[in-house]
């Protein structure tokens, strides 16, 4: 009988050869994390629902897995509703439980308090290629730094991360919530139409500014709003990093001093770093609504999207807290990251082949032995079928060497390399 | 306003002083089972909810929690049940999902396969001291192999995990399902009534032989037959391993000969580790009513429980796969090692404390080059309050030494250990 052992729909199973390309990056990115002083936590993968559908998810609390009260009658009462039947969810990110976390654990921990997590969350998002139901999120945050401090490092901190990986040639892109508030007052748009305005700022780099201009006058801009705007954005895209404070100043009056200030102290912070390379991107928005200062994401040449994205959330530990505690994060997308590094080189491993004669104790004998002799994984194979497919059967498996054990006693067998590996 | 941010009942969150201690635990019990050839693989923690309800988990079935269709009316129909709302859950232990990922993957994997599975499960279970609703398993198993080679690896691989966690003194209980069956039929037991002798005798070291001769009347067991088991019993416990064989065919002749022939394998293979203490232990039953052959528990003088678990099921992965495929695994009580443990060495870690004036770049270009000084953690903090109460701070938040930074340039400042530390 053929049964169906495929994984719920829209999740998968991670091989062996996965796990070791996953296992060897969140090794590499934990290495770089703990010499920052960022501390790993781990919180539950099941919160209470009223905490997910609070509105601080944006769309991801449409995605929501819901998960039934225990001890429920089987009948539903006919006055029943599925709000009544629910009283938890699986987390969709790791922002949400990370500020109920510090709520709940703030008197014990340091100040400012330099956060690592990685784990799986879960969104009911439609099958997809390559997007997956469940998946790691893997973010860093520092929460209760007000300055610019906890951008920086953020920054330096991620990108050394993601250099340690192995992934060379990464751009940091930085804008600010406060920026495109001003750009967007200026344009003088009243503040609930802003948000329509920066959808479509975001999507300059696919759409130009031709794309641009024709969806403008229906987020409510005039023509000549439309052309200040233009050149506005066009005056801060590259230019000498030197001139870009009173450039920010020229293209928008009303930018709050803090804004400016900030830049300009994340930009000599960053031009101190060897080796990374960042720009000022007026048109980089973040979708999350909780973002309050400083927006940034990492681009890459092999990633049509961006590989890793935060920002300064002021305003967020409040709503669980019950007064502000400043914040900001940068998370490391690790689901794109392992795709786009694929493979990663496999350590030696000894096959010890043994024929079905040989004596239990002379097998594990051997295996212990060959252990001892080095880091690497030694595992006893009993020999099936003809023996060259089975060499070729080990190869395939991913061994290295093998050892043959036969029942007449002789001479220590000898260790062979297999394959061309 | 006070708000309630504790995580949803019966969970917890791991602060970093826990989670550190669960990270060295797990590296290295993973270090061991890599040596011996066992690839770690991961699979989602959401299962189609058929499958978690398929007999295999025996009273953990009634402890799933349960996640509600996508897309579902807020109001329920008048005819609907709970059953008709629910086609996921989270898995309750990892052996499900082992035996359905070897059923949808086993073409591609290694013949035996040994497989290493660490992470998060979910059981509704009443919250109480120290037992949580998620908790984390540690298992390794060998898929495909039917000699005893997969048991005493097991055991080889499970105890050297547990030493080098600092695990020392712990010994292994060995039994056999077979052995308890043919001890069952020879006491003239029917075969549905042998579950409940199993569940009599397993209380043998927790209520003494006086509790369990009250309980067997009830077992369906008279008087001689209850001399006659106490008998057998009572000449298996202890003694000397060489005359076990001869004292076992003694006490059940009905055993089959395999059983004999595989605990005598077994009894050989443990007999040439060095420092490994093992028993049979003709009252070690295991739960599970999924074994089919030898079973084994860990048992340490600092646990009242076992500290690990498992044995051979031959029969549970034809029940996906729809042919037998020989089975065994052992099961590290992760959770449970961790509370043994408590707390661990933690490594080097430095505060820049820097006064207000002092440049970011400063402050960031002295952490780097700390950083770079050596393998530690090296982390900014703005000094807050009185000088000596934030030094206090620092070594309650587990900082090791501090650099101070002042505004005046000067001399490179100096680092100084904190406390006693």
């Amino acid at each position: 009988m053929k049964m169906d052992n495929s994984p719920a729909r829209g999740t998968r199973d991670l091989l062996p050869a996965t796990v070791a390309v996953r296992d060897h990056v969140l090794a590499k990115i934990t290495g770089v994390y703990h010499r920052y002083g960022y501390q790993r936590i781990e919180t539950p993968a099941l919160e209470n629902i009223e905490r997910l559908t609070g509105g601080q998810g944006g769309e991801n609390e449409k995605l929501i897995y819901r998960v039934l009260r225990r001890g429920l009658d089987e009948t539903v009462a006919a006055d029943i509703t599925l709000t009544d039947l629910v009283d938890l969810g699986l987390r969709y990110d790791l922002t949400v439980p990370l500020t109920r976390f510090y709520g709940n654990n703030q008197a014990t921990l340091p100040q400012p308090f330099r956060s690592f997590q990685i784990g799986p969350v879960w969104r009911a998002e439609r099958p997809q290629k390559g997007r997956y139901r469940q998946f790691y999120q893997c973010d860093i945050d520092m929460l209760g730094e007000e300055s610019v401090l906890a951008e920086v490092e953020l920054i330096e901190a991620t990108t050394e991360a993601l250099a340690a990986t192995g992934l060379d040639g990464a751009t940091v892109r930085v804008s600010d919530r406060r920026f495109l508030s001003a750009l967007a007052a200026a344009a003088g748009l009243p503040e609930a139409a802003w948000g329509g305005l920066f959808i479509t700022l975001d999507k300059l780099d696919k759409i130009g500014w031709d794309g641009v201009r024709a969806e403008l006058p229906g987020r409510g801009l005039g023509g000549a709003a439309i052309d200040r705007l233009q050149e506005s954005i066009t005056s801060l895209q590259g230019g000498d990093p030197a001139t870009l404070e009173k450039r920010l100043v020229a293209a928008v009056p009303n930018a709050p001093e803090e804004f400016v200030a900030d830049l300009t102290a994340t930009a000599s912070a960053l031009a101190a770093l060897d080796g990374l390379t960042w720009e000022f991107d007026p048109t980089l928005v973040r979708g999350m609504g909780y973002y309050t200062g400083q927006i940034f994401e990492i681009v890459h040449p092999a990633s049509s999207g961006s590989i890793a994205g935060g920002g300064r959330y002021d305003k967020l530990i409040g709503r669980s807290l019950g007064r502000d505690v400043p914040a900001c994060g940068f998370s490391i997308g690790f689901e794109r990251i392992i795709d786009i590094l694929g493979g990663v080189a496999a350590g030696a491993r000894v096959a010890v082949l043994y024929e079905a004669d040989v004596p239990l104790t002379t097998v594990t004998g051997a295996a212990r032995e060959l252990r001892a002799g080095g880091d690497r994984a030694v595992s006893p194979i009993r020999r099936r079928g003809k023996f060259g497919a089975q060499l070729g059967r080990l190869e395939e498996w991913g061994f290295t060497s093998v050892v043959h054990l036969k029942g007449d006693a002789g001479d220590t067998p000898e260790e062979r390399p297999l394959g061309g590996r």
